[in-house]
């Protein structure tokens, strides 16, 4: 490709006329018409499915034997209690807000259609806000709703004094403009932090964002809490989703972590890895991440949670096990920190779901 | 760092009450206060000043003999022939709107205090204005002018709908609230895009900023033009300024690259540039980037632009001379493509500002 460059330029330098053509046959951006004079094209057109290509075998390598003495064995995070620690602060919180001052944080969940992963989660968020004392609501619409419907009931809970935090449960269906219906939700009420505004504010030093998006609030909540350093790290994101891979990358460069993105067309996502100090798994590939992906003394947390069928197994409940995007057996050998899938990551989201919608209600209360 | 990592861990798993008071010590924040729920401290406080450790020594090599018959020579970009073109082009634009709707992009300019750099670039921008048909203000404020007299003044550019691009000239004397006089300037005339609205369209999947900053935008320019594929490849963006590093980082990840920020709390900056097919140096820091960063058949880009004092060298008119972040002798020797300094990013930078108010313009008028 080098090669190829230079011998372009060669050709170009010095000519007066320039050839337009060629960059867009290059793009094969359809989109393109000829006689624009910039030849960069508009972002939405670049957007691209996130296909990652499987690894050849999706089988980690069995447990070693414990007669091998010189294999590493990981420090497990265990999130779960963290969570539970964070959560019984935040109970603890709410309770002597309503003491003081008569009220509870309110937070407002908006879910389309009848996705089971969806509802399970709305349903996680619920019970978890029960039993902090925040008080919650959720609006179900069917999966053939209309935008103006959700947008409405956007409109209400904006509007609603009482309610601090508003989530609306993603993906929505394909008919609705998803970008139009987060730019609805107000930004005091943003509890998920994924309005642009917000990201934007998280981006650029010298700003702070109203909120942080939870999974990343809890992946670093976790680091710092497990004693982990960041500044100065090399850290690895595996996937760039708007929910937990972009705002992860940029929340451990405020951090001052040294970080490098790695998505599906990453042309060499394992010899990357293999330099991080710290890997954030969250691709969504179940066993992506494979020991050899690793170097010895890593911290690895893993975002992943990928529904993997194993209804012949009769000790699963659902017919499906969470699996995450590490091979955690072969991590274990090379990792110092690791996360399980599930009982690492999963519950630190709804953890910071709950102190957002918190410091939301706090801040529209002036308690402090 | 590691096994005190592990070390600590062990000491806490298991423990029913958390020691609260050790990551508040090891972050070092006096802002925090003990009893808060969540240890992630706010970002803002996390700020710290970009300083780069400077290079054991600033003088690049000598060139090398002629007579040395393996060392490679890169392609040398033209950013001021490329950005002539463009400028051409949207002449021949603002022509043809002047002729059909009677109508002319106008960039108004605030401009604070007396930096000599400052007045530099905008007297530059302002040519370049005219020399388009661009209609162009500039409002110029002492040094220690007020904020309200600046927003005044933005406010007044924001409702004259004959003004459709708005540009504060940085940095502002340190007694201005940056963030909040770049937050008053109307989405819709942000030309410079440092909106954090605009930046976080600029980073978010799925969706397009109004406006893109524009020196990212032209670095782009310049490697769509010059042939080099971006799709896959490694990228390295050293230093993560608002208005460089960072929204260059999110636009190469827009082109999907796989992208690593280095800047000035990076450890090993030189191993992780020479690992990159593309380099885009903006740290501001002259020479920082010596031969031994790049890997060779690198593709180069340098938006630094140190004044170095040469008062001894009569060939200088101003007593001083720009010099880039890349060490330019040893670098010719190593990149397939590279910008010269002055040259090559420059010009660019000005050109993309003459396009985002051109394409503002269109947009508040309704031109195709």
């Amino acid at each position: 490709m080098m090669m190829m460059a230079r011998r372009t330029m060669r050709r170009m330098v010095g000519a007066t006329a320039w050839p337009w053509a060629w960059a867009t046959r290059s793009l094969n951006l359809s989109a393109i018409n000829d006689n624009r004079i910039i030849m960069s094209p508009p972002l939405i057109t670049l957007d691209l499915p996130e296909i990652w290509t499987p690894p050849n075998s999706r089988d980690c390598n069995p447990l070693p034997q414990r007669n091998c003495s010189n294999l590493q064995t990981a420090t497990v995070i265990d999130g779960k209690s963290i969570a539970e620690e964070i959560r019984s602060g935040i109970d603890k919180e709410v309770r002597r807000m309503k003491k003081s001052i008569g009220k509870v944080p309110g937070l407002a969940v908006i879910l389309v259609g009848e996705r089971r992963d969806s509802q399970t989660y709305v349903r996680n968020k619920i019970k978890a806000c029960e039993e902090v004392g925040i008080k919650s609501i959720v609006t179900e619409f069917a999966d053939g709703c209309t935008e103006d419907e959700v947008l409405n009931a956007l409109s209400n809970y904006n509007q609603d004094s009482s309610i601090n935090g508003i989530l609306v449960q993603l993906p929505l269906p394909q008919h609705l403009d998803e970008g139009k219906i987060l730019d609805a939700v107000s930004l005091e009420k943003d509890v998920d932090g994924f309005h642009p505004l917000n990201i934007g504010n998280l981006a650029m030093r010298g700003r702070e964002p109203l909120f942080i998006p939870c999974t990343p609030k809890g992946c670093i909540e976790l680091l710092i809490r497990s004693g982990v350093e960041i500044m100065g790290k090399n850290a690895v994101v595996i996937g760039r989703s708007n929910i937990v891979g972009l705002p992860t990358s940029l929340l451990l460069q405020r951090h001052h972590a040294t970080v490098s993105i790695v998505h599906a067309l990453t042309k060499n996502p394992e010899q990357i890895t293999s330099e991080a100090d710290i890997v954030i798994a969250a691709a969504g590939v179940a066993n992506l991440v494979r020991g050899s992906w690793l170097k010895p003394g890593a911290v690895v947390l893993d975002v992943g949670t990928c529904p993997v069928d194993v209804s012949v197994d009769p000790s699963c409940e659902y017919g499906y096990r969470l699996m995450g995007d590490v091979c955690y057996e072969e991590a274990m050998r090379l990792a110092s920190v690791i996360t399980p899938v599930p009982g690492g990551v999963g519950p630190m989201t709804v953890a910071m779901l709950l102190s957002n919608t918190l410091d939301s209600a706090k801040r529209a209360y002036g308690f402090t």
